[in-house]
């Protein structure tokens, strides 16, 4: 009923432009989500990177040029789409200045990313840098990712809700220079294997959360160490207004996100304890 | 007569333990510089990436495996130090976690970066991503960067300085999980190539500007079409209480850095404002 509804505004008014990026690759199961659920609200161009891109964080590629190529992932779903040799950020730079042109996207959506990106994750994600350079551009942005890394994760439950929060951005807007980080439950319970009931949706705040990490180390066929970063996740947040909270309560979790990182209360503690 | 004041202040104490990494590399002139300063403040242990790795924002290596060696780069000055294929967050993961193993470091530095790191640049920037890294695990972290992108940059004008917010770092600290971003004006004007004077130190927020991009499309000797990322900056942030505003007056810009991303208007915005 939902897309029906909104499909049919859409046609009322001016076709929405929506660019459509991520971070695990053109060719993942969720993006494909995404851009299935996009073109129900709009005009939809992909341009995403040619192989996976997590962990990449706000990287943006300087040393080296860049590749794009057209191609044919969402032509069953008659979707332009472009291919890049870059990171998520590069992506967005890309579409902006080079492949639009003259034309705005009225909305960046990145993701859906295979994966949480809650809490302090939003630093490392590809997928969360993605909206972040949309809304450096001015652009209402949302990155979305999954609790879920399976590379079939099941993203069926989350589809009514992408739709409405994309709407949602497109009717009533941004605070200009914030993107979302939405977070969503996954389907079924890592332990449990139970289906989970989305309970709602919650406006959080990031998670003061870390990661502690534990180096795997190997040794390779000729002798020659090398370690595999992994870690666990550390959340001593106790706060119920966290994306964290939100999450692992079966709710999902929506922080807005600035990218001015100033803490204006280390300007006082500087200006007021230090001799300089 | 700074350097003798404070070898001799350290001598009178427990000699800090400090971590030196960077985004240039492990060879380049400005690691060599913050390394010989660090010297006179401590025990230092060098964890850096071995090749460049600007542009390379919060990135951190999980589909690849890393691999680090003890490196002589730095043995003329009596200095342990390590090599690493990853990202500058990766080297302070490392450092951390895997071979500072029970001791913690007093002081976590990156740089002197070659090239500004003011503004939005905070984001992209793989020195400040060290920087926010040590934040990120509660140690006091500094991220220095000299308005001269040249490879043999002249960074004799700054020595004094970064020994000074060393060691007030280490003497008065920092609120808990903040990094600072230092940056420092060139020794010479770009323009007349006169030497400028440094007037003094500002603690600053993060200038509002952001990056005009421009791809340069070539073609390869194969004819297929490649892009460079270039861009201008565009700062239409007047305020003079910016890191802009004061390398571009000949101060040394401080900007306190944070790692929470909520944009706490938004939550606001959103609460008020959606229907979902």
């Amino acid at each position: 009923m939902q897309k029906a509804e909104k499909s049919q505004e859409t046609n009322n008014t001016k076709k929405s432009l929506i660019l459509v990026s991520n971070d695990d690759g053109i060719t993942a199961k969720g993006i494909r989500e995404l851009v299935e659920m996009m073109t129900l609200l709009g005009e939809v161009i992909v341009v995403a990177p040619d192989s996976p891109q997590s962990g990449m964080g706000h990287a943006i590629t300087i040393h080296m040029p860049l590749k794009v190529r057209k191609s044919d992932v969402f032509k069953d779903l008659g979707v332009e789409a472009y291919e890049c040799s870059g990171t998520p950020a590069d992506c967005v730079k890309l579409a902006k200045f080079h492949i639009f042109k003259n034309r705005t996207p009225d909305l960046v959506v990145s993701g859906v990313n295979h994966g949480s990106n809650t809490s302090i994750s939003v630093l490392y994600s590809g997928t969360m840098s993605a909206a972040i350079e949309g809304a450096i551009e001015g652009l209402p942005s949302i990155g979305f990712s999954l609790c879920d890394y399976g590379e079939n994760a099941d993203f069926s439950h989350v589809r009514p809700h992408i739709l409405k929060i994309a709407e949602q951005t497109l009717k009533k807007g941004l605070p200009k220079n914030v993107a979302l980080n939405v977070n969503f439950p996954a389907r079924f319970d890592k332990e449990t294997k139970e289906e989970q009931e989305i309970k709602g949706t919650k406006i959080c705040r990031q998670a003061h959360a870390r990661w502690q990490e534990k180096f795997d180390l190997r040794t390779d066929p000729y002798g020659r160490e090398y370690l595999w970063l992994a870690g666990d996740f550390v959340n001593p947040d106790k706060g119920e207004d966290t994306d964290e909270w939100a999450v692992n309560n079966g709710y999902i979790s929506i922080v807005p996100c600035q990218f001015d990182m100033t803490a204006h209360h280390g300007i006082t503690y500087i200006n007021n304890e230090w001799d300089i």
